[in-house]
């Protein structure tokens, strides 16, 4: 499977590509899907769609891995957090977590990650329609991100209940985050029975700390979750993204096999800092895919600084709604030209 | 003048300091003012409490240099573009620019700055009432920033149709970009002719691009105002603040004096970077001000690292609304107890 022999830093014919966001709103084919589902909630928690939107971007654009589909929120739903969203406003929480006894209500552990019983069986039909040259790639979201939602009930611009939450009682938010962490584990474990052949931890409000707060509210709850993950599945190789953290890129490591680098750090710099510790995944500017020619500038410098492999290509964060499929296409196809060895 | 002293790399007695958006709503006082003149935006029209609530700050809180109150939008719209501010949705703009028609249609140059009279009226007032030994800092919005705003209409998460300008049609947005320059550079002119002691280029919007695009459609704009300032008034300090582009910080060069930095870049890379080349300011994670003892632990630790002078305290990015009076105060005494020489 090149994709995962990427991961492992094998050599392969060319770089491995997928795009973040693949199953999306700018194919037709998905959003004919997700009517059909109602809405996007309903989406998740239907396998055999869930399972089709997985499978589409492998056919119509070429990628070499599935990602299973689903969202980062439906652990804290599981975990007995009522979760909606609203249209124009994104996912919203009716009750946040304000205290220790909100947090002690709380599903955890196994029990918490046995009921997402949905994605399992997504993971399932996807794996076995999926062709055994390609990858499915599980995820999750890191306990910092999903924490985040959790305290704020929402979106945030300043993430300034939770951040006030870090530097007022940090004793709580570790409470929070350990209960949370303790799920993301079992979760991935299952992921992992259920047939992933990699796992990737999604940690997308990486760049709302600071680099004290984020190696003490965030780093430390993903190299856990690493450790825990790599001493059970070692074959299983892990991709962690955490967006925009690229000023301190010497201080991060971990349990992990491959570093998402975002559109924001350049890839140049993550070569230098972790090119010889860990495969680079990205990082092109998604906004870079409304334009050929922007697209084919950036692959060309990519995939000239990466040139050495150790590399699967992506973009450095998801995809747009509003880019056209054929300029997907376009990106995936050129990332193959131009790697091949 | 101790605050400009530190903006030329004099010794000065303690390390200066003030806050970004220190005449804000966290302070009561503000609020009153804000209430008389009906809304923001009167605000910013009425030069005697535009005058007021900007030297409030230094009472209250005993900064070392007022801000003079205004907001970065008005230039576009005294460039002609209608501006309402819309509550919960913050700033639109009700036709957003389009095409080199909708560019043509805007005031350029002079005529566009000369029409910001009651900025300028505001400056006056506020120099006047000052104390020799304060500051007066004029701004601008960085011309990307604000023509992010002019083509997006409204503030926004992706940045995508900006982005799909840039990408699409490169020459447009330099188009736009020059203009919005031109007038910049008269306004800023205009503000030092009024009385300001130092001038701040606000680029809040520079994370929003990848390296490549920021030093294109940013940063040499940013340079050539620089430039151009500093060849007719060289004894007035420049402050530039591009948030957020702290993993490319070696290609950082220009004619201004003092690098503003953001909380999410670790003082000690932005030392190492530029330390040696300009006077360093920031860069507290605003949220800090949440907690006296958070506070206090990263005083500490910035004095440590700047110890040897060559900084100006203060945030690394607005000091948020929710934030108590209180803990202001105890942060600007504390930096001036901390850093006495």
């Amino acid at each position: 499977m090149i994709f995962t022999d990427a991961c492992k830093g094998k050599k392969t014919p060319y770089t491995p590509v997928w795009i973040m966001r693949q199953a999306g709103r700018y194919l037709p084919e998905y959003m004919e899907v997700r009517k059909k589902a109602g809405n996007f909630l309903n989406l998740c928690h239907t396998p055999e769609l869930a399972a089709e939107v997985t499978l589409q971007p492998v056919d119509i654009v070429g990628v070499d891995a599935a990602i299973m589909f689903s969202d980062i929120l439906v652990v804290p739903n599981e975990m007995g957090m009522k979760l909606d969203f609203v249209k124009g406003e994104g996912p919203v929480f009716e009750k946040p977590v304000k205290t220790k006894d909100d947090i002690d209500g709380l599903l955890g552990d196994k029990e918490a990650a046995d009921k997402l019983t949905y994605v399992y069986e997504t993971i399932k039909i996807a794996r076995e329609k999926l062709s055994d040259e390609k990858a499915l790639i599980g995820f999750t979201g890191a306990p910092w991100t999903l924490a985040t939602y959790m305290v704020e009930g929402q979106g945030t611009k300043t993430y300034n209940i939770v951040k006030k939450l870090i530097y007022t009682d940090p004793k709580l938010m570790h409470y929070l985050l350990q209960k949370v962490s303790d799920v993301v584990k079992y979760y991935l474990e299952n992921q992992i029975k259920s047939g992933v052949n990699v796992v990737q931890i999604f940690d997308s409000w990486a760049a709302a700390l600071e680099k004290s707060a984020y190696m003490e509210f965030s780093w430390r709850y993903i190299k856990d979750i690493c450790s825990y993950i790599k001493s059970k599945y070692p074959e299983i190789p892990i991709i962690v993204f955490p967006k925009g953290i690229g000023t301190y890129l010497d201080d991060i490591d971990g349990d992990f096999d491959v570093f998402g680098v975002d559109w924001g750090t350049p890839m140049s710099l993550a070569k230098e800092k972790l090119g010889d510790r860990y495969i680079l995944q990205g990082n092109m500017e998604p906004c870079r895919l409304y334009s050929k020619e922007a697209t084919k500038e950036c692959v060309m410098s990519i995939a000239d600084t990466m040139k050495d492999g150790r590399h699967i290509f992506n973009l450095g964060h998801g995809i747009l709604p509003d880019v056209s499929v054929e300029n997907a296409k376009f990106f995936v196809s050129l990332v193959k030209e131009v790697t091949k060895r």
